[in-house]
């Protein structure tokens, strides 16, 4: 585990982020773990590698789980109602019902995409005239929160004021724990092209982060699981 | 298994359901898992409904996992939002990048519910006078709709138009899996009267449904677990 | 479902057996599960299937988290041991803590493999000369089981006293509730040629039975995960 | 985390022991992962302490997941077939068809227990005139193994000679990922009155890591789920 890694955070969005809290173990950790089943150990530099190479590529996934991370991530519901269906991780969320949400914690897209004709999910090119719709988006949310305002105002509890708010926008920070097979998971499926440009953001910072902090790992994930090969 | 029991639909809030779809096993094969433990079978009534209730009072919850049940429910994402945290589920649910939100499906409450003083979380009372707050409340769905319409009329992708919609009140069909052992689980902590009222009410329809169809099994989860004693 | 497969049992090894006790859902609960994220519903023979095809294909795989089966599995230890390893399951197993080992319920190979020279795990070829091997097996065990005999004669607890057993060899029942996602997976590692080939028995025992209950999954697996076309 | 714990390795049994490869968090980051609910941080010594024993209490347990332990264990089969059946932790075990297992690394248990009258599964006292018995198993460690070396010197496949081998007794080295909630859940079955003795051993010597790792945890978990008053 590299000690610098601890701490840092990338930007995401225009108001969120991703925060590595905490790591245990390395790409040796992976190695070692594998090497139980023959009672080995750490052979040293090429011979590691090409172990960690070989359990990746054949689908040897249970090694990798003995690598955990812990991240503090900042993000719009939108990204944490696609996040928590991964059933892998361990959460810990910023609750509505404890909190009030606060007015300028809601996320402006920088651009809208457009939908796209041939895939009914995703979203294809963006619309050149943004800056209206994103100003009606502003004033909507000025709006929404006034109401959020004042039905608290008159005593409803936060859990049911919240009815009024535009959710998919509202920030939420939390805390997730998950080792490094479902994590690789995670990113396979959300750093795809068919994934939504949001979540890919965050996927993309969380990538950031296991490339740096497993190299190995890393570089057998993009050769065997997204078919890049490395110059 | 009971065969008429399978299909029955419960209404929840002002347009949701809980249906049951489909349900694999009953009291006595819950036993029969739990004989296997010392190669025995089912000994007839009086029997079996000690041994369950021997397993419910002394945690041994291994044996509820040999049934299981699928629903169908339709809720407001303020209640999904809360029900995807229970990661021993499988779900699938309605996609708002698929399909278009309906005007017309949007959670409205009936009574506001006023912040509890004692309990930072949770609600006490309701607000007398509602009518002018349920008033806002749909004018602002209607609002946000038509502001949804109008992005999506720009061409704007489902998946981004969505940030205008009152997101917690929008109502998502999804099904459901679980089995027994997991949705006592989830049914003693989201029918406890710290829980949302919204999720109260969802999880006491399924609290109905599983009464009807393992009727031992729940009696010795009232006795052993809420505390009920049969009369 | 097919009512006629309930309770179908299929012998394995020499004294094992695989038995489907029940299921719930067929291949059209799986499309019907799949129709939820755009709130359709099956659409009839041609498009349900392709459909099913599509998911297998693009491994959208949690809609086969909705089919759901229990089976009664009679098999030795050393298969077990290997089986249970599968964390995405519901297990209850017969305890040799409560109940007395049986002289006559221990694992006999009809053939010795011998060591691959290429594949440190596994076997290729077999003993040409293996009646002595095998007599000298089945002494052994009638050996190892009158000192367990002994040992519980003097009062020994069960759990300690089967320290004399050949416990790779103990056949135990259990029973085994599982969703058809994670029996899919089951299913590619522990049919593949590197399986060890006693659970391979077990495996497509069970293939047998997937077969039959959910034909287009099946088939669809076949397709594209195994490589198989159909004629 | 406490570094000087890292590396800390118990005796267990005769041959085997436990030992803290790595660890993930303190007692801090599950306050602090707690408090994310709240958008809050750790507040200092008391109000973090109090908050933690407020969890451990209340059965919140989500926080407790965000703490990591990477174990090595060595025991023997009798305690993995035990173990195992926990599937919310992270295993990689040696494996029987990779190597050879070693004719010294077989458990001679100390005392021979005797089987409880009022409990079916347990034991209760211990047999006075044990040197004999010890005697007979260690002969029949002996004869097995010369059994098994005999099967593999006829070319004979790893994964099967061991047929010959008295299983539950082989000591097996493994690593073992979990977080505290799901390793609390094991210490509280498995260091039990009626949890088979030999893996209390292992539980107990896993119990001091913990006790050492995770101090406030510890206390509470002995104060609410355990019923052990601080003096």
């Amino acid at each position: 585990m590299k000690p610098e890694l601890i701490g840092k955070q990338i930007p995401v969005l225009d108001k969120g982020f991703v925060e590595l809290q905490d790591m245990m173990g390395d790409d040796l950790a992976i190695v070692n773990a594998a090497r139980t089943s023959f009672l080995g150990e750490s052979k040293g530099g090429d011979k590691d590698k090409k172990l960690l190479f070989y359990l990746m590529e054949h689908h040897h996934d249970g090694p990798f789980e003995f690598v955990q991370f812990r991240f503090r991530i900042k993000a719009p519901i939108m990204i944490w109602w696609q996040f928590v269906r991964h059933r892998t991780m361990s959460y810990n969320l910023q609750s509505g019902r404890y909190v009030e949400y606060d007015e300028n914690e809601f996320y402006i897209p920088e651009t809208w995409r457009l939908q796209a004709k041939s895939n009914k999910q995703g979203s294809d090119g963006v619309l050149v005239d943004a800056v209206e719709l994103t100003a009606l988006l502003e004033e909507h949310y000025n709006k929404s929160y006034a109401l959020y305002e004042q039905a608290l105002a008159q005593g409803v509890a936060r859990e049911q004021a919240r009815l009024f708010l535009p959710a998919f926008a509202a920030y939420h920070t939390g805390c997730v724990s998950v080792d490094a097979r479902n994590l690789l998971h995670f990113l396979k499926l959300r750093t795809a092209p068919d994934a939504q440009w949001e979540i890919r953001q965050v996927a993309l910072a969380i990538q950031e982060i296991v490339k740096e902090g497993l190299p190995w790992t890393f570089e057998a994930y993009q050769k065997f699981h997204l078919g890049v090969s490395q110059p």
